[in-house]
């Protein structure tokens, strides 16, 4: 078997994994799954939750697809060569829970006909009102996997993930970030295989970490206001997914199968003009904290 | 008195008749307004309703800007010159009533300091539901006014609406289009101030336009799937406007008022995985209508 396939099937492994772990936190709602085919090469495993007890709506997507390097691709992802190859895991979760946090992981590799190859990916966490203990909870559990790969992965991954998950015309971050990386190959001790298992081990980890946000959020009622507070911070989401993101734009202007790129949007979502948080509020802390350079560990 | 200045004294009362010409329709609730002042020059009267009797929300907003022309502006403008002036109005109207249209108008003034001048704007409609004789008569009274002026403005700027307010992610328009135009210098009989008058008239076709299509809409109650229907629609116009419209994605990389641009975005927005409308339904046949160059005139 191919490196490539190897690589696959193990994504394919981590989805069902974590699809099973989100069923049996729900127990309510079930993923429903949609197969579909790209025209260029591959296809795709795309899985939805809706109407669940914790997930409004969710998706687990694998896909794997590969073909001739398109002129837009040359131009849009630098790509010296002519076959491409591309396989990962992508998740976005919006619970009903104001109190629960939106979480999203995407692990990735892609490889060219010339050798060259790379892994990406990442974890990272949008609470609708930030909890500082469980925030720096979360960010514990992504700095330990690291650890255990490189010293290094931790602090430039999370400072990666600052940069990136940031609304430039809103001057805050998408949630309180996570970890984020993107081109990464062999480095010191590290090899292919290493960084094979550095996904996978993340893909495991991300219906932990969501468990462990649930379990530490007390609150299982809310109000009207918390709904529209939780909708506000949605309606940033889709900015952050619609203006910036990568991956959705890639995929908006590459023809990939729209629902299933466009699964990250949440069921509902609202703008108020010019919403001002309270005083003194909750939700004032929360917009406090949505920085940079935030020492997550400080707050354990 | 400037022609420049003489131009944002008119768009300003293109803004307060219109906006008294919508509160008199919604019979509820009146603008609110947000002065706000631009850094390098200029500022704008940001004016809001919600709530309303038909207006679940909708912004008016005049702006006058000015100032050196900023490395951002000569990438993204393409502008040879050292000093702009712009002045226009925008408005997009969000109603609650899903058999009522959104509609958006921007009439706008571009002025540089080596003396290129040039108008832009234009007026369309998103139905939630199209009704093809309503969508005529809204086209008839485009066409109509743009008869007077020249009777190449109808079919050009109504083709160049077609192309301008589409999504090519989805394969679909924005609504049934209208008109749009950009860079208008005079042209054959018609001087600057024919196009300053054509600008003022179609600010003044606006309301009248808006309240026709409420006037023909014969229903006065809908249900939750209704609203369903509508709230997906609107999230269209969400991926409309924060993917494609150059004046949301200008707004946005060179910092204007962030609360004014995005004023065009719904209260309550929706994203149904793979929703899929029944064989036959209204929504299947709104969908059906979704393309650019239908002829409108043949449905009166």
């Amino acid at each position: 078997m191919s490196t490539k396939i190897k690589i696959s099937e193990q994504f394919k492994e981590v989805q069902d994994h974590i699809c099973q772990s989100l069923e049996a936190l729900d127990k309510k709602s079930t993923f429903q799954e949609d197969l579909w085919q790209r025209e260029g090469g591959g296809g795709g495993r795309t899985r939805i939750i809706t109407d669940g007890n914790i997930f409004e709506k969710g998706g687990v997507n694998f896909s794997e697809v590969y073909g001739p390097v398109t002129e837009m691709m040359k131009s849009q992802l630098k790509l010296d060569g002519n076959e491409f190859y591309a396989t990962g895991v992508s998740i976005v979760l919006h619970p009903k829970n104001p109190f629960h946090p939106i979480m999203h992981m995407n692990v990735r590799y892609f490889e060219m006909d010339n050798g060259v190859y790379w892994f990406g990916g990442g974890i990272d966490m949008t609470p609708h009102y930030v909890n500082k203990s469980a925030a720096a909870k979360f960010h514990k559990g992504l700095k330990d996997l690291c650890d255990t790969y490189h010293s290094d992965f931790y602090p430039e991954f999370k400072t990666w993930a600052d940069n990136y998950f940031f609304i430039p015309h809103r001057d805050e971050t998408r949630g309180v970030g996570g970890i984020f990386y993107d081109h990464l190959k062999s480095k010191d001790h590290l090899e292919k295989d290493d960084l094979l298992r550095f996904a996978i081990e993340l893909g495991h980890l991300f219906p932990v970490l969501y468990t462990q946000q649930v379990e530490l959020c007390a609150t299982s009622e809310w109000t009207d206001e918390h709904e529209t507070w939780r909708n506000v911070r949605r309606g940033r989401y889709v900015e952050f997914n619609l203006v910036y993101d990568r991956g959705t734009q890639f995929g908006l202007k590459t023809a990939g199968r729209i629902e299933s790129i466009l699964m990250s949007l949440p069921q509902h979502a609202s703008w108020v003009y010019n919403f001002q948080p309270e005083k003194n509020s909750p939700e004032e802390e929360t917009l406090s904290l949505l920085k940079k350079d935030v020492d997550w560990m400080a707050h354990l």
